[in-house]
């Protein structure tokens, strides 16, 4: 059998549009990586001072890069079961796409104010409307009939949406609050995740 | 019954560069707008007043990617209804795409003088160039037998693709005129599509 | 007769990865061209004079858009054509993208050096060497029997891709001469195009 | 035989994403040149000794070009060998887009520093991190049984795919060695790839 006659081309020019959006964003992160001007002082010494000097802006391009990447890997996993999309699947997929390309700006505030609470606070809520909207999409194709797979495939995806958005809301959570380095809470989504699917 | 046997690669071709073109200026958008720099006073406050300052950035921004998309969505929807492509489709279609792709600058010109009287009238008439293309690509492709629809279908079609002209010349009418805060009028799109639609 | 069923992954894949690079390259044109800056003086008068003096940006970004645009119809016929493709269609392939990769470095030099010799030039050859590319993908395709099409087909093909390059080069060489304005010589493009066709 | 039909809609958008960022970070290269102002001086001699002082970019633009086309080259070699993807085949290969996707970074750093032997190790290493991610990815791809080849042209794949890694590791070890224009040796990629496939 072959899923592929099922697919409508409605469908895949959605998926690949997505694709596009997503692969640009996430390759668009590094040109928010300025390289160190070759300044007077041409030694190496200072080429390495100042490539230390931008630590903060690497950490947040491989941050970004690799949550980025796991929403493009669930979104992955959502189109494969889409069999269809009305109006409503390509609305809630624009607004997940707009979250998406969103990011470069919140990952270059992230990594030019990587101790600021209001920035953290800003990349985590920016995500947590990327968790909504990528369950809302779900939700509305579930509920539309657009959805074609077994049973627990359906329950289990219905459950592990939420965990992006939950996480993103508690890193907010805890920036607001004060704690240092909040992000590397975003480290919570696999296990999250894992952790919603098993519940009861 | 599969109607992907019936589409020529020639036309897959022709959307998929197309969903590459709006892939990439929708996502560009959000480049133009610069992250405050930290600055000598690295306090909360003064990140929170540099962030309300792009205010007027951000809204550039969700205006055009939200209009953006839903060109997309009535590209994505013309393309359904195609068959077959000629060299008269590839030119019109890559005129449309020309005002896809000069979007981020005429976003970058409405965000950076977003009281300007000049700035919204080349906002919109770009956006009016935008609409007429794609007119004129439906109107030539109707005219040229590479539409397969039901003829309330095709009909319904070549009376909303006006919608976009239409509201983008009362816009920039109305930035002429002095009307502050004149491209909020392309919230009405969608009205105006429905209403030409419903006309007898 | 359905005419996917004989084309490749392989050959599919090569004209997703063209499209792509073609529609960033296209895309990026615009980001060469700066906002003019809200600057102490907000007046319109201030403003319509700093988009008048952008002419020369547009113009190149209208120019190169449609020059790659025009060369994107024309490897979308080539594509059409092609029934598979070995290592050396990659290659020759991706020496033509190289060139188009090119395009916004070579295009904001013309920009904002309109009147030089030297800019013109630069952007002639550029353009030249992305011709003499197409004609050598072209060449080699068939020489190997990867193209299946008419001979009449394949032999009009194979005198229209010199036209870019023809052109190109007598465009660099009114430019070396000091004709100024050279640029707009590439609007010979098509009928050169239909001349060599029709050549006995 | 039509191999598309053996093919998961799973593995074609893993390949589209895959081309996305590619097609990206090979056209992003060239934004990272400045085009020279239009300074005081508008004479020719001046614009020709600054797109001569451009000649270290153009150098690494044309470099990262054709290692990234190269290494498309084989990405595209994998995938037509490919027949399912499991969730690990994902992350190895999102781990591969995340050094092609820092290309445009190191690329730039080693333009900016091309004497320098921090730039040169930094831009080599990165690139010995993207050989050894599609080695990876290739060899999980084959434990997994996701490979449908005859056991030859997998050994010969299992063997080419760590001349990338090995040649970047040589360079960046003769970069810190102090050897001047250390970054040549990566044209010792082809003769290395064809000398390991042909080992006993």
């Amino acid at each position: 059998m072959n899923d592929r006659e099922t697919r409508s081309p409605g469908l895949e020019r959605l998926l690949l549009f997505s694709d596009g959006v997503f692969a640009i964003a996430i390759t668009l992160l590094v040109i928010e990586i300025r390289v160190p001007a070759a300044g007077p002082d041409p030694g190496e010494a200072a080429l390495g001072a100042a490539l230390l000097a931008l630590l903060p802006q690497l950490i947040g391009f491989v941050v970004s890069f690799f949550l980025i990447g796991q929403t493009w890997i669930e979104h992955h996993r959502i189109g494969r079961h889409l069999a269809a999309v009305d109006v409503g699947t390509l609305w809630w997929n624009l607004l997940l796409l707009f979250f998406v390309a969103f990011m470069p700006f919140s990952t270059a505030l992230l990594s030019e104010h990587i101790a600021s609470r209001i920035a953290v606070t800003v990349y985590a809520l920016s995500f947590a409307g990327l968790g909504l909207a990528k369950a809302g999409l779900w939700r509305h194709a579930v509920r539309g009939g657009q959805v074609k797979a077994e049973r627990p495939v359906v329950r289990g995806i219905s459950r592990r949406v939420w965990a992006t958005p939950l996480t993103a809301v508690l890193v907010a959570a805890a920036a607001i609050a004060g704690v240092p380095f909040a992000f590397v809470g975003f480290a919570l989504i696999p296990p999250i995740a894992a952790l919603l699917r098993r519940l009861p």
